[in-house]
C-alpha cells in the first residue's frame, strides 16, 4: 500500500478521490431489455435469461419442493449460524420502530405522523462467484418487521439453472415465498413492470454488478424507488499505536477481497505501526484464496498518516467511508466527531465482518461518498412517513386568518377561499 | 367534472392514470448548462441568468442591506402570520426527533443507531407568478432543527433582478444567510458543482418547473441526493352525505388553481351530494382570479362514486394521493385503512390550505403516485442514520464462530480470517 505521511491540504483532493466509473454505455442495452420485458413479460425474461445466463428456464418461480430439498441439504452448523445472525439483526431492527408522533401545535390543531409499510418491495440478491445469503437477512428481516405485504426476491441462476441451497434456505427462513430464479437487467425490469409470474414492486433493494446498478437507476424512470445508488465497497480504518497490526491488516484484506475495485484506506496518527501493518498484509495476503483480487485492491489502496487527530477526523469526514473501523485509544473523540459514515466499528474486537454478518447492524450501506447524504438500509427504508391533521372549529378559527394572509400574499385566492368559507359559517353560527 | 358512478374494476386503470409528461427532450439543454457551470462557475451562471431570466446580475448573493430593506417592507400582519405558521411547523418537526437506538444484541455485542445532520443542503424556491415563501418555512425549519451546518437557498430573480420582499423576510427569519438570486437549471448546477460564490451541497430540496425537475434528476449523476421526484400537485377528497358541498368544492378548487395539470379527484359513497358539489364548483370558479387555470384542471378532473367503503378505500390506496381529505362520518375507518398518501386532512374544518401553510405539517409531499414509496419532507429528510457497534472479547467469542461459518459459506476467506485471528489470540490468552 502506498504511504502518504502528513499530506498537505492541497494533496487531499487526490487522496479523497474515488474511481468514477461511468456506465452510460450500458444504458442502450438496459433500455432494450426494459422495453422487451414491458412488452413481452415472461417471454422476454426467459429470452434474456438464456442469453445472459446461458440457461433455459420454463418456470421462473422456485417451487416449494425445490425449497424443501434445499433446506435439507444445508448443514446444521451453517443453519445455526444463520439463525444466530438473524436473531441479532431482528433485535436491532425491531428496536428501530418509532411511535406515532402526535402534537397539538395550537389549540384545536392536532397533527400526527405515522409510518406505514411500503406495500410491495423487491429484493435483488446477486449470484456469481459466491452465494450472498447474508444480504437476504439484511433486506428481508427489516422488510418483515416493517410489515411489507409483498416481498419479491430475484437472484440469478447458476449454470444448472438453480439457486444455491443456502440462498433458498435463508429466503425461506425469512418468510419469503415469492422467489424467482431471474437475475440481471431482466430481473430489475420484471419487478418494475410486473410480468405474468413476477409481481411489480414499489421499491427495489440490493446490490449487484454494473448491469444491475444501471438497471436499478433506469427503473427510477418508471415510478420506482431504490435503496441507494451503488458503488464499489470500501473500508477506512483509523488506528493508533494501541491497535493490533495483524487485526488492521486482516480487516483491510477482508474489504480488499470483495473486488479489485474495492477501496481500502488506513488513516493513522502513529507512523510507528506502519511497517508492521505492511508486513502483516504481505504475509496474510499469501494465504488468501482470493489473493489475486485482494492484491489488486491493495495495490490501489492508501495509508495516510496525520500528525493530529483534528486533521485525521477532518479527512475522514471529507471521505465519508462506507465502513469505518476505529482502533484508537481516544475512540470516543472519533465516535463523536464522525459526520459521514455508513457503519462504524469500534475497538480491536470489532472487525467489519461482525457487521457484515451477525452483530445486528445492516450491511447494505452507502458507498462512494454517499454516506454524506444517505442512510444505510434500516427499518425506515421499508416504511414511509405520512402526516395527518385534524382541525376543530376552534382550530380553524385560530390559524384561519394566518392562512388567509399567506395565501393572499402568494396569490392563491382559492386556497384562501377554502378557509374564508369555513370562517364565515362559524361566524354566522355564533 | 366528469362523473363515474360505480365503475367496474376493469375501468379503474384509466381512472387511476396520471398524465405522464416526459421531459427527455430537455436533457441536452440541462447537460449543456451543467457542463458550462462545472467549467466556468459564476460566469456561466450569469450567462444563463441573462439568457433565461433576461437579467444581468453581477453579484449573485443577496446582501444584508437588501435583506434589511426587504424586511422593512413586509406588512406587520403578514409577518405575524408567517411567524404563527413557523411556530407550528417548528413544534411539529421538533417532535420528530428520535433518541439513539441502543441494543445489546447479545452479550458483549453493543449496537447503536444515531442520526446526524446532512451537513450541506440546498433549498430551491421557485419564482414565477407567485412568491412561494411558504416553501421556505417547510424546508428551512426542519433543516435548522436537524442541525445542517450549511443551508444554501437559490431562487430566480424577477424582471428587475430581485427576489420578492417576503421571500427575503422569510429566509432571514429562518436563519438562512446564503441566499442567491439564481434560478432554473443554472441554480441546480451551481449547487451541484459549487462555483466561486455558490457552495456545493449534498442534497437538494424544493419544487420547480420542468427545467428544475430535470436538472435535479440530472444532478443525481454527480453524487447528489434529492428530496423526491416531482410531478403535478394533486388532491383526492373522499366525502359522504355528512360533508359540506361548498367546502368540498372550495378544497378541490384550491388544488385546481395550482396549474392546468393539477389532479383533482372526488371519491364519494353518497351520490346525493354530487349535484350540489358540481353547482358549488361552477359558482366558486367564477370568482377566482386564477379561473383560467383552475377551469382547465377541473375539466380534467373526476368524480367517482362507489357503493361501498371497501371499494372506495381500495381505489384510494391504488391511487396514492399527495393530499387526501377525509370528510366521512366513519373517518376513523378511512384513517386506519390508508396505506398510500402524502398528507391526510380529516374532517370538515381541515382544508388542504391548513397544511399548505400553517397547521405544522409539511407541504413538500410525494405526488404522481410516489406516496406508495416516498415520505413527504420531514425532519429525517435532513438527517442520515449511521450505525455503530462495539464488541468486547466476550462479544467476539459469542458471535465469532457464526461469522466464520457464514463467511466460509460465502467464499470470503479474508472475512473469516479477521475473526479467526482475534479468536485465536483470545484462546491463547486464556
Amino acid at each position: 500500500m502506498e504511504q502518504f505521511i502528513s499530506p498537505k491540504k492541497e494533496a487531499w483532493k487526490a487522496l479523497l478521490e474515488r474511481p468514477t466509473a461511468s456506465y452510460k454505455d450500458l444504458e442502450p442495452l438496459v433500455e432494450e431489455v426494459f422495453e422487451a420485458v414491458k412488452t413481452n413479460g415472461d417471454d422476454a425474461v426467459r429470452k434474456y435469461t438464456k442469453k445472459f445466463d446461458g440457461v433455459t428456464k420454463e418456470t421462473l418461480r422456485v417451487s416449494s419442493a425445490e425449497i424443501q430439498t434445499a433446506i435439507q441439504r444445508v448443514s446444521p452448523e451453517l443453519k445455526a449460524s444463520i439463525c444466530l445472525a438473524k436473531d441479532n439483526i431482528e433485535r436491532f431492527h425491531q428496536a428501530q420502530r418509532t411511535a406515532t408522533v402526535r402534537v397539538t401545535t395550537q389549540n384545536g390543531v392536532e397533527c400526527w405522523q405515522e409510518k406505514r409499510p411500503i406495500q410491495n418491495v423487491g429484493l435483488y440478491i446477486p449470484g456469481g462467484s459466491a452465494p450472498l445469503f447474508s444480504t437476504i437477512l439484511m433486506l428481508a428481516v427489516p422488510a418483515q418487521i416493517a410489515g411489507c405485504s409483498e416481498i419479491v426476491m430475484c437472484s440469478p441462476p447458476d449454470k444448472n439453472g438453480a439457486l444455491p441451497d443456502v440462498v433458498l434456505y435463508t429466503a425461506n427462513l425469512c418468510g419469503i415465498e415469492k422467489i424467482y430464479t431471474v437475475g440481471g437487467i431482466q430481473a430489475i425490469a420484471a419487478m418494475t413492470f410486473g410480468t405474468e409470474s413476477i409481481p411489480n414492486v414499489y421499491k427495489l433493494f440490493g446490490p449487484g454488478n454494473q448491469y444491475v446498478t444501471v438497471a436499478k437507476q433506469w427503473a427510477t424512470r418508471f415510478n420506482m424507488a431504490i435503496d441507494m445508488p451503488a458503488g464499489p465497497s470500501e473500508l477506512l480504518v483509523v488506528a493508533d499505536a494501541t491497535a493490533n497490526p495483524a487485526y488492521i491488516a486482516a480487516d483491510l484484506l477482508s474489504q480488499a477481497e470483495h473486488g479489485p475495485d474495492s477501496q481500502v484506506i488506513l488513516v493513522t496518527t502513529a507512523t510507528s505501526i506502519l511497517s508492521a501493518v505492511q508486513r502483516e498484509i504481505t504475509t496474510q495476503l499469501e494465504r488468501l484464496p482470493r489473493k489475486a483480487i485482494a492484491e489488486k485492491a491493495i495495490a490501489n489502496s492508501k495509508i495516510i498518516a496525520f500528525s493530529t487527530d483534528a486533521e485525521a477526523i477532518d479527512f475522514i469526514n471529507q471521505y465519508g467511508p462506507e465502513h469505518y473501523i476505529i482502533c484508537m485509544e481516544n475512540e470516543d473523540d472519533y465516535i463523536n466527531a464522525i459526520q459521514n459514515a455508513g457503519s462504524v466499528f469500534v475497538g480491536n474486537y470489532t472487525p467489519e465482518s461482525a457487521g457484515d454478518y451477525a452483530s445486528g447492524t445492516n450491511h447494505t450501506l452507502p458507498t462512494n461518498g454517499y454516506a454524506k447524504q444517505y442512510s444505510g438500509v434500516n427499518l425506515d427504508s421499508f416504511l414511509k412517513q405520512m402526516t395527518f391533521q385534524k382541525l376543530s372549529a376552534e382550530g380553524i378559527k385560530g390559524i384561519g386568518p394566518a392562512i388567509e394572509a399567506m395565501a393572499e400574499a402568494e396569490g392563491l385566492q382559492a386556497h384562501k377561499n377554502a378557509v374564508t368559507l369555513r370562517l364565515n359559517d362559524l361566524k354566522n353560527e355564533s
